[in-house]
């Protein structure tokens, strides 16, 4: 009998709709795409899950998709987003992250150019955050039925047993840190998006915060809580805080790091910038007297840290799951959790 | 100071931007769609990560976005599939699927009805399965910026020490078999979308495969690989397997199972059924001595084999990373790995 090979088959500059079939063409963007960048001893066993060893311990497991608009933006991509994003999803937990996937989906039609710089900004943000990507899956859609691509990633982290962060451990007296400027993020994606400049460009903040994390955790391991104020900002962040634990909190307004460029431009687009997405930054809650122990490590984190790490507000007792600004001028209004949709497609 | 609650919001019919935004409607969204169906004491915390004790062992850790079109078919619809797909992925494995994660990307407008339909299938089939949905995120694009709703569902799960299942572990001699009839779930969705009735109409066979393999690795540890023939179809996970191992397979064509509607539906539209995905079969890799036991204990979960489970080649030393179909009239043909793209958006 004769037996031949596959025939070849020719290049593409963009992403065909059988490079999701999970035939050839799949294999073959696995193995010129995925593999020369993420490749490690796990992943490159290319069976249908990835088989990891883990020590003893507790794990933390997270997921996240990416749908930001536009794919690329002063500071970043979505790529590094995604990494970035579901690496902190774990810090903020207490874990160390370890194992990442990766899912896209991706719009027939989409550039192989742009699809190896995404992918290559995901291999350098792995990279920098110590997270391997293990298993991964890509999907393409037609012409139409998504905008480019989106991108999933799900992790999984290990925490030591000594630590039990949540949300529900906010107390009486905790001091409320934030880990640099606020609104960096959503503000570069929105004036990338609307084609607005300033005299100095906003950057989004994302940035891994693991090691960081690691930091504090290690010589502070009194925290109650940390969590990323990604969508929403901080106001969501703070009032998922107060909710989950029935505590009150007050914030200091004149202590609330932002660049003045990001306040410019939020009020250029009537945006009020605690409601903006944050992708690498960190609010803790940690007893009072601890406090400045955990701003000096943030501040010793500069990529982190942005030097604008503060000391922002306290738990009270009063006024259970709600949130309150103290102003500048000693007047107070309520934080609240925001109800609509001020910026879409910010993560 | 006059503290208000936050106003209370209206209904929706529909999903609105906001209610990807991590606001108000954010919440509004997990609380009354997500936490009813899918609640269990880890995702109640609602913590941006879960936290899980797992026993010792290797973990495996799989992921799988699905972007089936249309979102309802004959025998399921896209929010079981992507329940069992994943679970599918870790159990072929040879791991104990234990907690999944479930990403959604919703077009603004999406039908509440729908989403319930679908979280409410997602819920069931978990149950079956026995796995949790431990963290979840849903993110809301524009009209026009995704085809209704794409799931992201990864998963983990337990492998015992004593299996070490891989493509690569394909051994001269071993036997192949298929757990059921090939084709249903393909051919399934492809005539729900083309709006064509056969006498019998053709059912998705998506299915939990977990209890069955297990069943089969409990009496035959020596079985060497699984893989479950979903997208490219058997064709593809029969190229996989030799082109991991390195051996040549050859299939008996009249020992492969595919039903006659199934056959019909493929005939007329021009697809070769080896090609078409399954989203409840698994391809098994055993020696030849154990073959009439696994067959058996496939026999014995009908909901799984369709009754239609046999062992179709076997693994020879010619022609090696090629799969043979031996016809019924005595000749041979190469099944190639699938090229290009007959079925998209199957799953």
């Amino acid at each position: 009998m004769d037996l031949q090979c596959p025939a070849p088959h020719s290049r593409h500059e963009t992403v065909q709709m059988a490079h999701g079939a999970g035939g050839v063409l799949s294999r073959e963007l696995t193995r010129t795409v995925f593999l020369p960048s993420f490749g490690n001893s796990i992943l490159d066993m290319l069976d249908d899950q990835a088989r990891i060893s883990l020590g003893p311990g507790k794990i933390a497991f997270t997921t996240d998709t990416f749908v930001v608009s536009p794919l690329f933006f002063p500071g970043g991509n979505i790529g590094d987003l995604a990494v970035n994003g579901t690496v902190n999803d774990l810090a903020v937990g207490g874990a160390v992250p370890l194992y990442l996937s990766a899912g896209f989906v991706i719009e027939e039609g989409f550039f192989f150019s742009d699809l190896t710089k995404i992918v290559s900004a995901m291999a350098t943000a792995a990279a920098a955050a110590g997270v391997s990507i293990v298993t991964g899956d890509t999907k393409v859609v037609g012409k139409g039925q998504c905008d480019g691509i989106f991108i999933n990633t799900s992790g999984i982290g290990l925490i030591e047993d000594r630590f039990d962060l949540s949300c529900k451990n906010l107390r009486e007296g905790d001091a409320i840190l934030v880990s640099g400027s606020l609104g960096d993020h959503g503000m570069a994606v929105m004036t990338a998006r609307e084609g607005l400049s300033f005299q100095s460009e906003i950057s989004s903040d994302t940035v891994a915060l693991n090691r960081m994390i690691s930091s504090i955790l290690r010589d502070v391991p009194e925290v109650h809580a940390m969590r990323d104020p990604t969508r929403g900002g901080l106001a969501s962040t703070l009032n998922e805080l107060a909710d989950a634990s029935g505590k009150g909190i007050v914030v200091e307004e004149d202590r609330l790091p932002v660049r003045p460029e990001v306040q410019g431009a939020c009020e250029l687009l009537g945006i009020d910038p605690l409601t903006v997405a944050n992708e690498g930054k960190v609010v803790v809650a940690v007893p009072q007297k601890r406090a400045e122990d955990v701003l000096r490590i943030m501040q010793g984190h500069e990529d982190a840290s942005s030097g604008m790490a503060a000391i922002i507000g306290t738990v009270v007792k009063e006024h259970p799951g709600m949130v309150v600004v103290r102003t500048a001028l000693g007047g107070r209004r309520i934080l609240d959790m925001p109800l609509g949709e001020q910026l879409p497609r910010i993560c």
